[in-house]
C-alpha cells in the first residue's frame, strides 16, 4: 500500500495554516473525506482539527488502526462519536474559540447545527474556498499520480478500439472500459464535489445518445438506462457512421485523470469530421495561449471565438439552454477541482494547476464529437499528461 | 426509457402530505436528487416544493425538457438559479410560512443558511426522518425493480464462477463483475445516504483482504488500492483454499439489490466452512422469525445468539472494535435505506419493507465468509428476492 508522503502532508498543513492566518481563522474543523485525505492521508471515519498554529488532531471513529497506518500526522486519537469532539479536544488542552472554518459547501446541515450549538464560543466561516484554492495547485507528487491515472486511460482507450463492433450496446462498451480501468488499478470511484453531481467513470455515448442533455454540468449528458441515473451509457446499440464518444476517467491514489476520444465504425458525417478538427484546433490554441498569468475566462472566450470562426458556435459544449459555459476544469482529488476555464472564472493560471480541456460539439440528434485532454500548467505553458493520439479513431466495419 | 408511473408518484405525494400534516409542517423543500426522484420521478437539477395541501412545484435548472418528459408532476417550471426560488413560488401565488421541512441530514450547510436567510417567515425542521420512513415501505412497483436488479446479480454471481482462476487479482474480478452488471443493465451507481459513505458496486475480497477493516459501516471493508479509497478490491492475487467473498450490487430504475456469496478455489479451512454454515443457519432463523410486527433489534440479537451458540460471536460481522452492530439493512433507492436490523433499531417490521440480511464472519488474517440476500417482508413473513443458491461456490483448481 502506498501512503501519502509525510513531507506532502506537512507542506499542505503549513500552507493551509498560512491561509488560516491570513483570513483571520483561529482553526478549521475538516469533516469531508476528500479534504481529510488531503490534509491527513486517510479517509477513515474521522474529524480533523487544524489550529492556525501547532499540530493538527485527527480524531478517528473507524478504523483507528488503519488511520494510524495511513496518516503521517502526529496526533491521532480515538473518537467515540461526533458528540465527543469537544471533550477529546479539551483533554488535549484545546478549547476552540474565535473564527472556526467549516466546509459549508459540503457539510450536512445537521453537523453544522450541532457545531453551532456545541462550540458557542466560536464564530463560523466557510473555509472551503481556502481549501479549494490550496488544492488547485498540485505538487510534483500529485502530478505524478495524475500521470499514472493517464496511463490507465491510454490503455483503455487503445484496447477498446480492438473490441468495438456494430450492434454492441453502449452499456457493454461502458462495462468493458470499466473492466480495463479496474484491472489496471483504477481505485474505483471518481469524486465530484458539487451538490447532487455524481459520475460513473465512463460515458459511452453513440449517435443521438450524445445529444441528450442532462442535469450534469458537462457538455454531453446521455440518456442512461433510467431517469434515476439520467446520464451515460444506455441500451442503444452502436451503429456504423455515427460518433461514439468515450469520456473516460480513472484515479490513482485519489488523483483523477479524465480523457475523451471519438470513435466511429466507418465514416463520420462530414460536418462532424469538421467539428472534430475544430476541437483539435481549440486544443492547439489553448496549448499556445495558456501559461501562468493567463486569465481563465479569456481562454474560454478564445475557444468560443474559434468555434464561431468555424461555424460551430451554436453547438459548442452543447446546444440551446443546455450549452455549458466552460471549456475546461481542474482535476485532482475531485473531478470538479478548480480552476474553471469558464465564462466567469477570472483567476489567472498558475504553475502547478492541472486542467482537463474538453472542446466538444453536440449536434441535435447526431451526437457528440470532441477531445478531452489533461494538462499541467508549467512555467513555460501547458504540458499534456494524457497520452492517446488526438485523431478520430476509425474502426473498420465487419 | 421507463418512467415512474404517475400513480406511484401520486401515492407518494399523498402519503407525504399526510405525514407533513401529522407532524405540523406547512411544506417541505426537497433538494437531494434521490428524494426528488422519489417524489418527482426525475433527478434533473431542481428544487421540489411540496405544500401540506395542493400540487407540488418542481423548479428545474437543467434540463427542463428532460424533467418534463420524466416527471408526471403537473407543475414543472424553469428555475434560473437557487436564488430565484422565492420569486418563482411567489409568481405562483405561494409565499411559504410556518414550519418548512428540509433534509437536514444531507443538505449542505450553505443551502440551509441561504434558506434561513431567505425564508425568514419560515421555521425549519428536519423532514428526512419522515421521508426515510415513507421510503422504507415499498410498493409492488418498487419491489418489482428490486427483483429486476436481483436478476442482474444472479447472472453476475453465476457467470463469474466460470472465470475465477488462481492468480487473477481481486481488481480483475471486480472489473469483470462490473462489466457483467453494466452489460445486463445496471444503472451504474449505488447511492448511499450516510455522510462520507460511498461504495462501488462490487467488493471482491480474497483471503486476508477480507479481514482488513475500513471506515465503511459494513462487516467487511477491504484494503482497496489506496488509502484514498480504502475499501474493496485491491492488487492481491486470489489463491487456492481461501475464501473469495463477492459482495455485489446493482440497481434498476434507481432500486438497488445487494447480494454476497463465498467462492473458493479448492477447499476452505474447516472453521470457515463451519462459519458459512452458521451464516446459512442465521438466514434460516431470520426467515423463520421475521414477519410484520417483529422488532428489528430482536432479530439482530437472535442472530448474535446463534453466532454465539456456534462459537463465532467474536468474529460475527467483524472483530474487535470494527465489529458492526447490525445483521441487515434496508435497500431501495439508497443502500442504507431503513430499517436496520441493528442492536438499537427498535421499530417493528412492516409489510413492504425490503431488507438485505448479511450474516458474515470475519477471521483476522483469514478473511470473510458469509451470505447476503434481499428479502421482502410480506404478511406471511420473508420472501427472498435474490436468486442465487446459498451454498459455498467451489471452483476446481486448474
Amino acid at each position: 500500500m502506498e501512503y501519502v508522503p509525510k513531507q506532502e502532508i506537512k507542506k499542505r498543513i503549513d500552507n493551509f495554516q498560512s491561509h488560516l492566518k491570513e483570513q483571520g481563522f483561529t482553526c478549521a474543523f475538516i469533516f469531508q473525506n476528500v479534504d481529510i485525505f488531503y490534509f491527513a492521508g486517510t479517509i477513515q471515519k474521522s474529524v480533523l482539527f487544524i489550529p492556525v498554529e501547532g499540530d493538527p488532531v485527527l480524531m478517528v471513529q473507524k478504523s483507528l488502526t488503519r488511520a494510524q497506518q495511513e496518516s503521517p500526522l502526529e496526533q491521532i486519537i480515538p473518537l467515540k462519536s461526533l458528540y465527543h469532539v469537544p471533550q477529546s479536544l479539551h483533554d488535549l488542552g484545546i478549547d476552540p474559540s474565535g473564527t472556526a472554518g467549516l466546509e459549508l459547501d459540503v457539510l450536512p446541515a445537521y453537523i453544522y447545527l450541532w457545531f453551532q450549538d456545541t462550540f458557542r464560543q466560536c464564530h463560523t466561516e466557510d473555509v472551503s474556498p481556502s481549501i479549494r484554492k490550496l488544492r488547485m495547485i498540485k505538487s510534483a507528487y500529485e502530478i505524478e499520480q495524475i500521470k499514472r491515472a493517464s496511463i490507465i486511460l491510454h490503455t483503455g482507450l487503445t484496447e477498446i478500439a480492438g473490441i468495438l463492433k456494430e450492434g454492441m450496446t453502449e452499456l457493454e462498451i461502458d462495462g468493458y472500459m470499466g473492466y480495463i480501468a479496474r484491472r489496471e488499478g483504477h481505485m474505483g470511484i471518481m469524486r465530484m464535489r458539487g451538490w447532487n453531481q455524481e459520475m460513473t467513470y465512463v460515458h459511452v455515448l453513440s449517435g443521438k445518445s450524445g445529444s441528450v442533455p442532462s442535469f450534469l454540468n458537462s457538455p454531453q449528458g446521455g440518456e442512461g438506462t433510467t431517469p434515476a441515473m439520467a446520464q451515460g451509457a444506455g441500451f442503444k446499440k452502436i451503429a456504423k457512421n455515427e460518433p461514439i464518444e468515450i469520456d473516460y476517467g480513472a484515479a490513482v491514489n485519489g488523483y483523477i485523470s479524465d480523457q475523451s476520444r471519438t470513435y466511429t465504425i466507418g465514416q463520420l458525417p462530414e460536418i462532424m469530421e469538421k467539428a472534430h478538427e475544430c476541437s483539435k484546433r481549440i486544443l492547439m490554441l489553448m496549448e499556445k495561449e495558456a501559461r501562468p498569468g493567463t486569465v481563465c475566462s479569456d481562454l474560454y472566450h478564445m475557444a468560443v471565438e474559434e468555434a464561431e470562426l468555424n461555424g460551430f458556435k451554436d453547438v459548442f459544449m452543447g446546444y440551446g439552454d443546455s450549452q455549458a459555459k466552460f471549456v475546461g476544469h481542474g482535476v485532482g482529488l475531485e473531478i470538479d477541482d478548480l480552476p474553471l476555464l469558464s465564462h466567469n472564472f477570472n483567476n489567472r493560471l498558475q504553475e502547478g494547476m492541472v486542467i482537463a480541456i474538453e472542446p466538444k460539439f453536440v449536434f441535435p440528434e447526431l451526437g457528440v464529437v470532441g477531445l478531452e485532454d489533461v494538462y499541467e500548467v508549467t512555467s513555460s505553458g501547458l504540458n499534456r499528461l494524457t497520452l492517446t493520439d488526438q485523431k478520430i479513431i476509425h474502426i473498420k466495419p465487419a
